[in-house]
């Protein structure tokens, strides 16, 4: 069989994050990220949302183990930001402002390498229900 | 950073609506819309979701602000169809039939001007969690 | 086997209405209802959630047959309400405000007198995801 | 018209918390609390369901005016958890753990002295949506 | 503090079952249990939630550890339902249907004993979105 | 109008299955398969988004009949798998394992023929709410 399906695993994880850029004075900074530049953090539940493209294997009917895959974003992603404050705890965004874009870029980065580079991978990620984002793009 | 994210935004509004062509008589436009014909109309509670793709900006890690979206969508779409009559209130439709394709479709052109040309646009919209549309398409 | 069970069946509709008191003059009807007192109407998906209480039968487990109950529902609420103007097309609603406790409890009577008097019955209706009632009270 | 129905509003907040006892020392609040008394804070999106029992206006058909119960909430309780640190920013939690029961019980006594003492009051309050709390009981 | 407040945890496990009454000839048993009576059975994703009613210790803010309450019913649940044929893998079915109403008081009987007396039980299964079931009733 | 619209109809299906390799023996399909191994089958709630691309017609408004599409699927597609064994009771998969990307693929076949060649087919196929798959890939 050489037929192309996508296969998704969604995941969750809970973190503190405060949007801000150290580079602007406080009131550029209100201005700019309003409630979410608290500066004593404030959190969501992420939903994340892996996307991992290719041929299934003709013997599994597999393009990826998703049991497999669940457990490669635990190690590599929940590991990492679950629990966690994003400021604080996790170096990635010690100099990168934790938005939704760019958390689904790092966790994009995160994983790419451990993925089979004949599988095309994509993140989506829900900051709420209401404001999500994915990447690379359709 | 040049790499393009896409960020989406969910709305929500409450319209009534029927469908109906005018061009046809009763029998046809009763065999062709069913009860969405009801000349009393009936209605809807759709979800809109809005995709913008472009680049974080550098400085802000934001490809456009989601609040600054929301605003916006509140005061170009939801102001227009919210809690009204697509047929009798809402003059894009006095002479086209309020599907859900035609509605993504005047959602679309309510918006695209109102946003940077750099940016792409896409509409989904739920009529009911069984029916929805895409515009333009992937 | 003598332990009272709930079973619970959910069905939806998609209907219009208005808030109205017609012993009202416009001005406190809109200061009252708001956009909801729009003259041309607007609508909403219901969510529909039958809750039915007594004893699972020995011979089949089954407090009431859910497919029963589903057809039940079409045929007595769902023929009445889907794709209705819940104002101009329900004669209940003719003098009654269509607020969703009104059609709760409109639903409720509708239900009541066909389904066995040893089972209670409790209505619950979504008219959006953020607004519901119940009836009767638990 | 003198039967009770219960209506519900929902809304949601977005907040960071730890999860910590000041009386015992680390090793006891990491066996307890684990991943929840990072002391660095995590955080959720938390979703607030109010329910309000009582008997709906003969005028109006209303148990509540869900838009007056919505402005409500805000006023009384977003405005005073949304986008915070429970812990560092809310007085009622600088004694309390902020746990998905506390912060139910300080929701409802937040609310119950704005609500007419004839309705009654319940608080449902999702952490996750796996993890969630009502108060008082049913 | 002498507050009652319920908590909720929910989880889930995927299993397949057949509707049958080995009392019953196959024509009675298709015309009650219907396309649910496939000899060769069917199945379903159920949701399971686990209300636990109590007081909050004054020490932890908990009325029972989520985690703890996650892994017993893991243990004692999931571990008996998950990924299995209802009616051949699982003893407590070998002379009961596995209806959803059924499921319920099984599952409630196999925590009940786990869980402190001074706590309340109660559970809710989906067998579906549409149809589910609680057992004791509130 | 010229303008392509993407149109999408969710239904769902009951079934058990069995993820098994004949090829192997007990233990590479308990490695490779897991608890989806089980003999004695579990099952699932399949959700189905089917998605229509095409330009909706100029006197309907309509890429396809949303209605005609939700019974074309359950003729097709439902009536061949919902409440089955998709190992026993249907013939796709009498040489194919039933995992999700599989039935995916056999569902798109299925469903091509029965579409306007003018129009675009998309499957989308939800196993569990976090496991899915999409086949032919955006």
């Amino acid at each position: 069989m050489n037929k192309r399906v996508s296969v998704y695993r969604k995941e969750h994880f809970n973190a503190a994050h405060r949007l801000h850029n150290p580079a602007w004075d406080e009131q550029k900074n209100d201005a700019v990220f309003g409630k979410c530049n608290n500066p004593n953090f404030h959190g969501h539940n992420y939903e994340l949302v892996v996307k991992i493209t290719g041929e299934p294997g003709a013997d599994t009917g597999f393009v990826i183990d998703l049991k497999f895959l669940s457990d490669l974003i635990n190690e590599t992603v929940l590991q990492k930001l679950d629990h966690k404050n994003l400021n604080l705890d996790v170096p990635e965004f010690s100099n990168l402002n934790p938005t939704v874009e760019n958390i689904a870029i790092v966790i994009y980065d995160l994983l790419r390498s451990k993925i089979d580079q004949k599988l095309d991978l994509q993140i989506r990620l829900y900051e709420t229900e209401k404001n999500f984002a994915e990447y690379p793009v359709s």
